[in-house]
């Protein structure tokens, strides 16, 4: 990576690692100092697991995950570990959001109140089922070793753009649950008096959206993305299964791609290898 | 674009216009069958008009806009012709959406309702305001010919990011409306006790996501954009400005990719080619 790049990758990422420190502050100053702090008791403190599980792990820690390829101080260390750190991190934050699930569950059991019949619940729980269905696929194609490496690269654009959408419309159910909340939660003051309660949560819904938008953008950059060499070196180590055909012939491409970045300014790059890079 | 390329994009195209269709029936039907349906006079029957505003004009017609070079029907059209289809359709989707939102203002200002208290506003605002900004830039770098080929470039990848970003965001902003208004607008029963029309516009809030992750899927697949040539022919009639020596280079790096497509099967490109074709 050049330095200027490397520049503006570091700016953009500390700040996104700021704001995310700031919104993971804001939930837990929400729940312990306006709400009644966490237990598990069936009760409010118990509900109050919801946001802080949802907000560092499926939202903190899943931004994470994301960019984790893109870290320049990881290209040293194999492509193999840091599928294991990827896939790692994605776990921990599927398991924060299922105790963030029974959380809720358990409060609304507790109280009598309904489950399943918001918007929020609906779209809450597709997500983190099709979360759990993506990281399964995730291992099954990446990390076992037998899988066919041209299974690998056709699954690769869904896997990405499903992790991308997974990202964004978890933050987007967050903030309907943040409405929610503070519709439900707020009685006198209401939410629309606007109390500082009000406007300090609804201050971390627009920090859950800046830290997703800068999220997506490191992740969207392609001159971000981790060199290629490596992607050669984990296809050697990993991809040796019963397919050497479509090995040899995805190294081919692979070199091709990085023969034409030797040539000059322009960076090329073919789809497959792009694709190979996530 | 190859026939097998061409199928998927079809198929893929026909699902997210079918979804989009039932939305706006879905959003109509709301308003008309189970709420006090449309009229400009200070009432409910006002405030209706942002849901269908909202859909009709900001999600669906700005959906359409994002994916308009796709086509494959227009590629013989000038992309000059397709700039302005795609600024006149967002243009029209941002005249909707302020006309939605002084729906809104109006209905709160009869009922004494306080404005700007909720996370759904302040985000739908700021998303109104950004989307007017960068339909400004966007005309100012793209539509007016003396504007530099290497601003263009330079500004294209915040122009795309910024589009899809401003759309994703705009459909969290309409599941966080229909949150609200599903909890403020159902007494009895409420919104809890799943009466047919809680169940009803939560189906519509499924149906928004479905249509904004397919439109978001048919921007980001390079395959289904617009070919090369094209954007050639563009630079060669818009880019005419002051700053030739830029053009030259930028088309030598086109011609570039062309060349290197047409030598196989795998599809390269240079970013700033990548960038240019949107």
């Amino acid at each position: 990576m050049a330095m200027e790049n490397l520049k503006q990758f570091l700016v953009v990422l500390s700040a996104a690692a700021a704001i995310g420190f700031i919104a993971i502050i804001f939930v837990l100053r929400w729940v312990l100092h306006f709400q009644d702090g966490l237990a598990w008791d069936g009760g409010l403190a118990e509900f109050n697991w919801h946001p802080v599980l949802t907000v560092t792990g499926f939202i903190f820690l899943q931004g994470i995950a994301i960019i984790v390829y893109r870290l320049p101080w990881t290209w040293q260390c194999s492509k193999l570990m840091m599928k294991f750190i990827h896939a790692g991190l994605n776990l921990l934050a599927f398991v924060f959001a299922v105790i963030a699930m029974v959380a809720v569950f358990d409060f609304h059991n507790a109280a009598n109140i309904p489950n399943m019949y918001s918007l929020h619940s609906w779209l809450g729980l597709t997500a983190v089922i099709l979360y759990g269905l993506q990281l399964v696929l995730g291992v099954g194609m990446y990390l076992i070793p037998v899988t066919p490496v041209s299974w690998r690269a056709t699954f690769m654009p869904f896997h990405v753009y499903g992790g991308l959408l997974l990202f964004a419309s978890i933050i987007a159910v967050a903030l309907m649950g943040i409405t929610e909340k503070l519709i439900f939660g707020l009685k006198d003051p209401k939410y629309k008096d606007s109390p500082p309660e009000a406007i300090f949560v609804n201050v971390l819904g627009v920090l859950l959206v800046l830290f997703g938008s800068l999220i997506l953008w490191i992740a969207t950059r392609t001159s971000w993305k981790r060199p290629r060499d490596q992607i050669l070196h984990s296809l050697h180590t990993n991809g040796g299964g019963g397919d050497n055909t479509k090995v040899a012939s995805a190294l081919s491409q692979l070199q091709d791609g990085s023969d034409a970045e030797a040539t000059g300014d322009v960076r090329k790059r073919s789809n497959k290898a792009d694709e190979q890079a996530n």
